[in-house]
């Protein structure tokens, strides 16, 4: 059946927004463990084993800090900014590849001044993101290179 | 067993060429269905259902012409070029989508003076190609824009 499947052609437009594709701000208070960041499903075909998203920080603002059983692997798409992988922490410049292996505690942050946007690949089935607990982000913290990354916003 | 994942980190180079990636050029003769393509695996992840991999064709160049049961899912990473997918022959630029379904004939062409790269993404167990018959490709030609496209190079 190829009435789900995406039309052959969508083009890329203003503002790294495509064409067909349905742009998502994740809506946000003080509550939420995520800033200024925008979802763009690119691919999510039926008889594909992953989809393929496009995921936008503005500058300042970060994704949500969280481990889970499935991978991920992201290409750095527009701009830059700051990653954090299994308490390894890196600057992360257009086109630059990070894998994100199983139970990796890991968050992005665009903390250069600048947009951070990134493919990610992942499988179509997946489980649910864990966020760390109180005694986890302790352990986090502990790492002096985690616990700046985490203060880090790229303003002042 | 995390032993066959890629680093966390890997940097993107000179001439769009990656960190710990084999750089592929398709050995080619005068017998070969395509010219001046290179791949580089980007992922290959033991737990995930999909590879992404980077080919690029050097302006004049263009990919194999074919068609199989598994779907592709193409970013273009690089410059600019042409697409004919199913019958249908499209500009190409760096962004735009281009989803190819089971058993779409299908093919890229630098053929707008630049080099046209691509990320694409296929399930990781997948059918072998197929390319077209004498008749298949008759058939193909009988559409004036698909004729036209497969004698573009961009050259002279």
């Amino acid at each position: 059946m190829d009435q789900d499947r995406s039309a052959p052609f969508r083009r890329f437009g203003e503002d790294y927004r495509w064409e067909g594709v349905s742009h998502l701000p994740y809506k946000e208070d003080a509550t939420t463990p995520f800033k200024s960041v925008t979802r763009q499903v690119l691919f999510h075909e039926p008889d594909m084993g992953c989809e393929l998203r496009y995921f936008e920080v503005s500058a300042g603002g970060y994704s949500t800090l969280e481990r889970h059983e499935h991978a991920h692997a992201v290409l750095i798409l527009r701009g830059r900014g700051e990653a954090m992988v299994g308490g390894e922490v890196r600057a992360v410049d257009t086109n630059d590849l990070v894998s994100i292996g199983p139970w990796a505690w890991h968050q992005f942050r665009a903390s250069r001044g600048e947009p951070l946007g990134f493919l990610c690949m992942v499988n179509a089935l997946r489980d649910k993101p864990q966020l760390p607990t109180a005694d986890q982000m302790a352990e986090l913290r502990a790492v002096p290179a985690v616990a700046a990354f985490l203060e880090r916003t790229g303003e002042g």
